[in-house]
């Protein structure tokens, strides 16, 4: 599997900054509230710091705090030299204005990539980024991994989100792809769809993209995690992509699974991100 | 012609403005050397600004300056009150980083949009940013202005330069298009620009898209403007847009033509941007 392949390839190089330099990454995650989803979210990205020897610092604040209280936190975090990457988990809660939130994070210590800066820089040529989104930044990685020419090929983004859809078609541009956003407004989605050669998908709709709207051999990521009812499990939902799995699987050359497919890349590219700032800051190649 | 009706409307606020609050707009232009055509541009910037009543300023460098001596006079005029927007003329001789003297400019009078904090904003849903690129800017602005709808339309850029490809695509997809952006490295432009209900170029190939590429109906809005041999002119050429005027006419419902039609609209909305940020500055609605 490949983003365990990634893993053991950080787990290494944390190791040798460790020996050589004696520093070890750092990433603080602040949860405000207690939704149960971010409660998991979280949970497993403080394992996977642990499984990989990046140090975890975690704050949780009630539902109720207030902005000011949060971007105390990430004030704090900003200036503690341990503390490499900073991360607020999303969604806040709904009296909370996310833009103020997040941009009180240090560009330096973004993480997640969702600043407007590094966005820019993402979609500007001759411009790096100082950190991509771990969601696209995990899939352009799994088409790396598994040798999927990206240049010169057709690729259609499903969903325009800041946080996958917009960034993957940045992303993917860069390498040169022919990129197509296809969105809530688009008319007759499976025309534009039918004729790419590399698909991501990150819409929220299950089994939304049928086999049919495929073209053969295409490559397929699914980033949707949709809960559908099904009785014969015992928490009286399963999760699905927005890709009719059966169906694609049928055509497609290869097409990512949901679970297991996307999500472990997004928290292998967290933890790559971390490791990249604590090097970047302490100029360790 | 709107550009001109645009224009009109500029200078009838920038009278509002002075006769409400005393204010006049300000631009500032840097010139670095003596390119030919660099000159004219700042030199039609110039005189479009005195027609509508905005102040202008201009500095003019030799070539052989440092990029300190020119971020010297952008830092003056980042602290000049009467100066709301500073435009530095592009391109820079090759011994400057056009990205440190860009940076330099103060994000509240980057009129131009270039700076990657702007494009973070343009590409984020739910942000805005606080000026966006004048010709992308100007070319929705004539869809707008000659009613052509763009909610849901496929459209195609053509070129993805950081000036005109990239934001166009990233402001026609604000506006609910679902946008393809076709570049050097795609493969068979033409059978993704045959779908296109609208297609903005900016590719800087004199003729490329044929009358055969379109689809019946569509809009074309031809950025490019190519020198090609003319025996006839006394200059010894002419200007030609990237797409071929003639045969697009029999087949487009509207072509903007070369020279004559973006051209104006980048100049008028580099006066918008001038305007708007003496607004912002003031408080002037």
């Amino acid at each position: 599997m490949v983003a365990k392949q990634i893993r053991d390839e950080i787990t290494a190089e944390v190791l040798k900054m460790k020996e050589a330099i004696g520093v070890v990454p750092g990433l603080a995650v602040i949860l405000v509230g207690d939704r149960k989803d971010s409660v998991t979210y979280v949970r497993n990205k403080k394992k996977a710091c642990e499984s990989v020897g990046i140090n975890s610092f975690e704050v949780r604040l009630p539902e109720d705090s207030t902005e000011q209280e949060v971007i105390k936190f990430i004030s704090k975090f900003n200036n503690d030299p341990s503390v490499h990457g900073i991360l607020v988990q999303l969604p806040l809660p709904s009296h909370m204005d996310e833009q103020n939130v997040l941009n009180a994070v240090d560009i330096e210590k973004d993480v997640d990539g969702f600043h407007p800066l590094n966005i820019g820089r993402l979609a500007m040529r001759g411009r790096d980024p100082l950190f991509v989104p771990c969601t696209p930044k995990g899939c352009i990685e799994l088409l790396h991994r598994y040798a999927v020419e990206i240049k010169g090929k057709r690729a259609v983004v499903i969903g325009r989100s800041n946080i996958v859809g917009m960034p993957a078609a940045l992303l993917l541009q860069r390498e040169d792809a022919t990129v197509s956003i296809v969105h809530s407004r688009t008319k007759n989605p499976e025309e534009i769809i039918k004729h790419a050669d590399i698909i991501i998908s990150a819409v929220g709709q299950p089994n939304m993209v049928r086999g049919s709207w495929l073209k053969p051999g295409a490559v397929v990521i699914d980033v949707g995690i949709n809960p559908v009812e099904d009785a014969n499990s015992p928490r009286g939902y399963k999760l699905v992509g927005d890709v009719c799995y059966e169906e694609a699987c049928k055509v497609a050359s290869a097409v990512t699974p949901v679970p297991g497919g996307v999500g472990p890349m997004t928290i292998a590219m967290l933890l790559s991100n971390t490791l990249s700032s604590a090097k970047r800051t302490h100029n360790f190649q």
